[in-house]
């Protein structure tokens, strides 16, 4: 009975390793799932704003008692440096989340420092990409809507597709951002559920 | 001698427990002193551009062709939506300082589920601040150099104190970030001890 018993023991000792393996290859993967969708977020947003180019013909006043002439007038993502910081931004974390996911794949299952430096680079990304983005929105909302009181006018009557394209990166780029968010969120769970 | 052994063991196994006591104490420590700079930092940059206003005379044309008056000129915060948000956005965090610092006294030395909620939060308000201060530089940029492809001129040159204002407010914001940022890190390198 006594030998059936330690058999039964060792049997459940060997179950909950092998489950607590199998739960540490599916964290794992779906790490590995968050950096792709990181990498692929990020990638896109760079991208949107870096091929976004406009050109409008505009109704111009040389003097003011002359009559308007019409001229091309051509936006760019580098005109404005927000939106300069912002391509850096994503373009920064789109090749870390590539870098990352190899890092993290060599220290599966390990308990070295290597994760540790992952997460302060996770939460590094966190910190460029948020203010990137509200950089990239202030700028964008300006543009959108203008501000009487410093008399920046509004732009994006003239150059709505550009203006299209300047959100739809902010929001892949915001997106971007929760992923990494949630890496700092995962691992800090991990890292509590071993130290019980 | 066996009897020498075990007490010497006990002994140090008592140091070994005494010296975990001081460091968590220690930490905890060092835990809320952040708390109280971040709510200090945050607190400050909200009030410094809470109280931001400027008024100034400047030239303006009625007509092209009239000439010139003098008119008062007012800028204040609430005049453009990023400086709102980074108003809201300290004003958040410093809330949640106080508010944390009640909470990690509380949970000091306990393994419960709070210290990871205030990871979370920690890490949120990280979030919260980075774009905050994103969206006040980007504006603040915009008014310190102006932009001619968009036709945005520079008003830095006409409110230089409510400019320089909103600079000292965006460094004290970017302080309370960083703090925020390293409460996250020292609470990571805590869990990765711990689960050594």
């Amino acid at each position: 009975m006594e030998s059936q018993g330690q058999y039964i023991g060792s049997n459940s000792g060997m179950d909950q390793k092998e489950g607590k393996i199998a739960n540490q290859r599916k964290a794992g993967t779906c790490e590995s799932i968050l950096r792709i969708l990181a990498f692929m977020l990020t990638l896109t947003a760079a991208v949107v704003l870096g091929v976004s180019k406009q050109t409008e013909i505009v109704s111009m006043k040389i003097l003011p008692t002359s009559p308007p002439i019409d001229v091309p007038a051509t936006t760019k993502w580098h005109y404005l440096s927000a939106f300069v910081y912002f391509l850096v931004a994503n373009a920064t974390a789109c090749a870390y989340a590539a870098f990352s996911l190899v890092l993290s794949l060599g220290n599966r299952g390990t308990k070295s420092g290597l994760g540790l430096v992952i997460i302060f680079l996770d939460l590094l990304m966190v910190a460029l990409l948020f203010s990137g983005n509200g950089a990239a929105t202030a700028i964008g909302l300006m543009g959108y809507q203008g501000n009487s009181h410093v008399q920046w006018n509004k732009v994006c009557n003239v150059f709505g597709r550009f203006c299209n394209q300047v959100a739809a990166a902010i929001v892949l780029s915001l997106l971007g951002s929760l992923v990494f968010m949630y890496l700092v969120v995962l691992a800090a769970l991990g890292l509590h559920r071993r130290s019980k």
